[in-house]
């Protein structure tokens, strides 16, 4: 690849470090595009320089343009194809929030497969996802696209989606080369406002927010999404604390780095660059290899090279990496990888999909409450199905765009296949039902939710109820004296406080997908036990935000015992309304005879112990168990839990299952002042229990010496 | 003194850097005192080599103390008395966020000045003041004790006030040396909960955080008290980056610091110690002098220093500053050193105390709203005076321990000699008013707000309402179609979403101590003009915050543009509802002919300008002419405005008044990647006006060479 550089001239090179959307190679695509594409002013035989598109639609379309591209191209270097395949091409899987709640990195794994074939059919070749960053503050609308305040599960499930996408290689027909965003940090976006500013210390950045992105290169990602925000005050797309310390020296990272859309040349808004000159300068110098959506590297980078201001070392280093992907993605052998119509036609949507779509949405609801077995519902029960997602197929949550909502069952359809009777209303007010069809229904089961737009990227809320009307509506229904079953629809965790005492039942389904009126009629049913645990804790109101399980303890934790000069809220508690971790299931499990091989171990040491899961219940049932840690005493100050390890397990009715754990350095290791990450001799509880707040535990202890 | 220090046993020594309360050196006071003080576990004689005493009531306890201690201590070393005297001493001024409003740093001087001559009468030496916290939300009760959300006035009003404790010399008789607080970053407490963990980078470290501190031991602040939270992992008690890098080597502080209390044993609960000797070591490493409250080092020092864990140069340092503040006090010249009945009696509450408070209150309320000039109220008026705050004396907020809401008068009492006629009911439901007696009046005055008990330390709050019976209360009154006058009393940002549009006019007092109602009363009646301004943004509603007034403007700014992709919430605008330096007079001001001498200069030579502010009203009155810079392009990203200098001028009713500014190089500085302060040639805009959003603007450079 070294030797294809040296042929190619100096804006050949930049113009590999370039990325525009399909419509400019192609004439009669509608040029009529919002957004700075429009600004690139570069010339319409420039476009043919440039090396990778963003966003393509089909196999016809990527044909079309890979094929104009390489007639007009003087080195014949085919075009990369990137696009956003966050949770599906067109077979839509759950949102990454819903997904996490299943607790099942297979199903993560099978998911981003599935996308891999669906996407390359298109020709597609990479995509931007999975998102890795932490997320601790429900009004960011962002948190939908990721997998939660828990530094390990995320950091497992990131892992996961990488291995799905890239499966047996890149350069494989039916697989995506995966980019890990946005990094770093922005899920710290302030005040939960999307774009905002960020902060953190160098400690809790390396500690908390930058393991996600970490266990998905070590995944084999091949690219990096930097992230919009500002890390100590630089922007991530030119900061090269970043993109080279800690990326390229730390993590030795190799692949291809590449900006979100514009963010190179908004680092003149955020005030750290004087103009497009100044940010492509930054931008080569930080390590950043391909600019999305502008051209300031196009325009700049030459007379940059001609002032002795940027190496032209810099420019060979990041087209070596653009092109060493092509390779590896196997262009150079066939530029029209993957891309088929055909293919298209015979996989996009199959029914193996959508079943495997199904598979994930069954896991990935989180039954909230469920007070006196008012779930499952009987086959023999009438039912009335109100709100506002009774008859909606719009389930396919945000980040879908190739996605189509037509494609799905609405949840009256699906219903209508189980219910005794089924009366339906999607109104909101409800002095507009049937008074009469509501008294004769046996229970009220009430779809109701954030719209599709209420949450995902620029979509950020101050408040994080339902509606008023929602709220109002869902009081209203008490008059009926009826049961009622909420089955929520959202991006974000929500305050559920003006509706938790109205309802019997709740099932949190966040966006399920394409499957998500089937899955929801299984669930209800009881077809499927409901498994999942909430990836984020839904506060009691949004006082109380960030809010998150591994909270540090605090000089002066609240113990209820009297002293007032303890953390605390004068006007509300300090623990959310549901815990990460959180999640019910039709059937009763009872954890015990946890039994430690090595409750003293030495460090390096693998620890090991088992614990017994008893299904109670008359339900056979999955439960994820949950294995958590706390570390007594270190260099800095140490959550009061921290998620280790998880397995979901099938135990049925009566049965008890026995569950081995293994815990290696790693989960005992941290990061230091030094930043160093190891593990320290000392006392540690071990929790093992069903979320993060219902836990056996025992003490253990590391000590230095003997390996 | 290093002499003295010598002559000292070993237990000598380390009992100067313990801090305990009165009442453990004089048995007739009442021993049943909540808190780890009872966990001290040292002997009664070990009790009388202690160095330090924290909180004494009055000069005849400080005098017994002081007595029995130099009568049973072998080397007749007095005592130094520490106190709270946060917002005066008996006379109880404007609490500190009331104080900043006034945008008036003499006032704030007078207010410390005042509180050190009664507090010495007392015998106090030393008080915990000022806190120099940042803070950037309202839900942390704290923000009462401090001067708001910008770096440069509070930085000016904590020095202010240090200039008005140590006036003349710590020496003389009537001054208090101050203690700066809580070093550092305190008022980052997250979700902000009291006492919580923070985090921050270094950088805004720096740039935002510290610039308070650093501003009062420039003002010669003697001592420092570390903070509860943590700073990088490590509690700030025990952190040497911040004691002995920052404070030590770059500030070159050699004053005492203190502990908070009980912080150094919190170490524990914190999980960065193991135990007390943990503690002790860490903490005398770090650079901690006294221990405030707890007894680790006196337990552990001497056995540390056995093990050579601890170096018996650290604790000479340590005495010795504690020796050296001793002396500088004036203590070995007199050990009762301003402690008088006498004084007490002739100066502590008198007129000229309390019409100095008076004169800080005055200037501390903050007009938020005044619509169809509903106010200044007329003497003809027939007023209606209601609110939970109609007679009630409590108005002295949250520390003013030493202070009595029975030396007040109450609203009801001084409005009597303002209104033609005074209808009074405290109560807050509007059914149990006389309907005759409110229709007879012309106008509305609502006393309400927070209890005393609402902010302040320990006291967060999730939720920045008033209470739901208030703004019932409020909202009931419009079926009497009156005006309503609110007078609010409260120790944060409110959200005021819920009774702006029901009231007419907003008089904001916060908590004005002594002199609150004969405050009010004046204000109201226009006896003198309002002119306080906000030292701290409300918000529209508690999901905004944290909100300031001098944010990052971010890479996507919202523009109103109808880009969907920009930093906003769906729900709520970004803005606050009052933003930071904003506060109506009763008169009109208008800002023109700003004249700039030198739109280009050199860098480190001094910029200068002129303004011309007009009173185009009927009334004569004070404006605070405020001057904010933007820096359009830095190294790191610099917030969209921030405060360099303001003067609060009196303009005569349709008179003009010309105000000259000089800003000097530190204006134009920051703080840069690597933790330098110094500025960069470049554009910056000025805008001057009379708050943070509405001001004139123009556009001015710093070149570089010349000078």
């Amino acid at each position: 690849m070294k030797d294809l550089v040296s042929t190619l001239t100096l804006e050949e090179k930049i113009g590999q470090l370039i990325q525009i959307a399909p419509f400019f190679y192609i004439e009669k695509i509608d040029k009529n595009v919002f957004g700075p594409l429009l600004d690139l002013g570069i010339s319409e035989e420039e476009i043919f320089l440039t090396g990778s598109v963003l966003g393509i639609k089909d196999a016809e379309e990527m044909i079309e343009v890979q094929k104009t591209y390489l007639e007009k191209s003087r080195h014949k270097i085919p075009l990369m194809f990137m696009a956003d395949i966050i949770h599906g091409y067109k077979t839509i899987f759950p949102v990454p929030l819903a997904m996490a709640a299943a607790f099942n990195p297979n199903l993560v794994k099978k998911a981003a497969r599935i996308s891999s074939i669906e996407a390359q059919t298109a020709g597609i070749h990479v995509t931007f996802s999975p998102m890795a960053d932490l997320t601790r503050d429900p009004r960011w609308g962002r948190v939908v696209e990721g997998f939660g305040e828990d530094p390990y599960l995320n950091g497992v499930l990131a892992a996961s989606m990488v291995q799905g996408y890239q499966h047996d290689g890149i350069d494989k027909e039916g697989n995506l080369a995966s980019c890990v965003k946005h990094f770093a940090g922005y899920g710290l976006s302030e005040a939960g406002r999307d774009y905002n500013t960020t902060d953190v210390s160098r400690l809790n950045l390396h500690q908390y927010y930058l393991t996600g992105y970490k266990k998905a290169l070590d995944a084999g990602a091949r690219l990096v999404m930097t992230a919009f925000n500002l890390i100590e005050g630089v922007p991530a797309t030119t900061n090269a604390y970043l993109l080279r310390e800690v990326l390229r020296d730390q993590y030795q990272f190799d692949g291809v780095v590449i900006s979100d859309y514009d963010s190179l040349k908004e680092t003149i808004e955020h005030g750290t660059s004087k103009d497009e000159k100044d940010a492509a300068r930054q931008g080569i110098i930080a390590g950043l290899d391909i600019e999305m959506a502008t051209a300031a590297y196009f325009r700049n980078l030459p007379a940059l090279i001609q002032e002795n201001k940027v190496d032209i070392a810099l420019i060979d280093e990041a087209v070596l990496r653009v092109l060493e992907l092509k390779r590896d993605l196997g262009l150079f052998d066939n530029p029209y990888k993957g891309a088929s119509v055909t293919k298209a036609k015979q996989l996009v949507l199959s029914e193996a999909h959508k079943k495997a779509s199904l598979e994930v949405a069954l896991e990935s609801a989180v039954l909230l409450k469920n007070d006196g077995g008012t779930l499952p519902l009987k086959k023999e029960m009438r039912v009335a199905l109100l709100g506002n997602y009774a008859t909606s197929k719009d389930t396919i949550g945000p980040w879908s765009w190739h996605g189509n909502p037509s494609d799905n069952n609405s949840l009256d359809d699906v219903l209508n296949g189980y219910a005794a009777s089924l009366y339906v209303n999607d109104t909101l007010e409800a002095h507009l039902l049937d008074e009469t069809s509501i008294n004769d229904s046996d229970i009220l089961v009430v779809a109701i939710g954030e719209s599709r737009r209420e949450s995902g990227e620029a979509h950020s809320k101050t408040n994080i109820k339902l509606s008023n009307q929602q709220e109002r509506f869902i009081n209203d229904l008490k008059q009926f004296n009826k049961k009622i079953v909420l089955v929520l629809f959202n991006g974000r965790p929500l305050d559920l406080s003006g509706v938790i005492d109205q309802s019997n039942a709740i099932l949190e389904t966040f966006f399920l997908g394409t499957c998500s009126s089937e899955a929801i009629a299984m669930l209800l049913y009881n077809e499927k036990n409901p498994s999942g645990k909430l990836p984020m804790s839904f506060p009691r109101n949004v006082g109380q935000v960030p809010i998150y399980y591994n909270y540090l303890n605090t000089g002066r934790p609240y113990k209820n015992d009297g002293n007032e000069y303890t953390s605390f809220y004068l006007d509300e508690k300090n623990d959310p309304l549901f815990s990460f971790g959180y999640g019910l299931s039709y059937s009763q499990f009872e954890f015990s005879n946890l039994i430690v091989k090595n409750a003293v171990f030495y460090k390096g040491e693998t620890f090991q112990f088992s614990i017994d899961v008893t299904n109670t219940s008359a339900f056979d049932g999955y439960e994820v168990v949950q294995v958590y840690l706390r570390d007594l005493v270190a260099e800095v100050s140490r959550p009061v839990k921290e998620l280790k390890a998880f397995n979901k397990v099938f135990v049925k009715k009566n049965e008890t299952v026995t569950l081995e754990f293994l815990l290696d350095d790693e989960a005992f290791s941290y990061v230091h002042r030094d930043l160093s990450f190891e593990s320290d001799a000392g006392d540690f509880i071990l929790y093992v229990g069903n979320s993060s707040t219902s836990t056996l535990e025992t003490k253990i202890t590391m000590k230095e010496g003997k390996l």
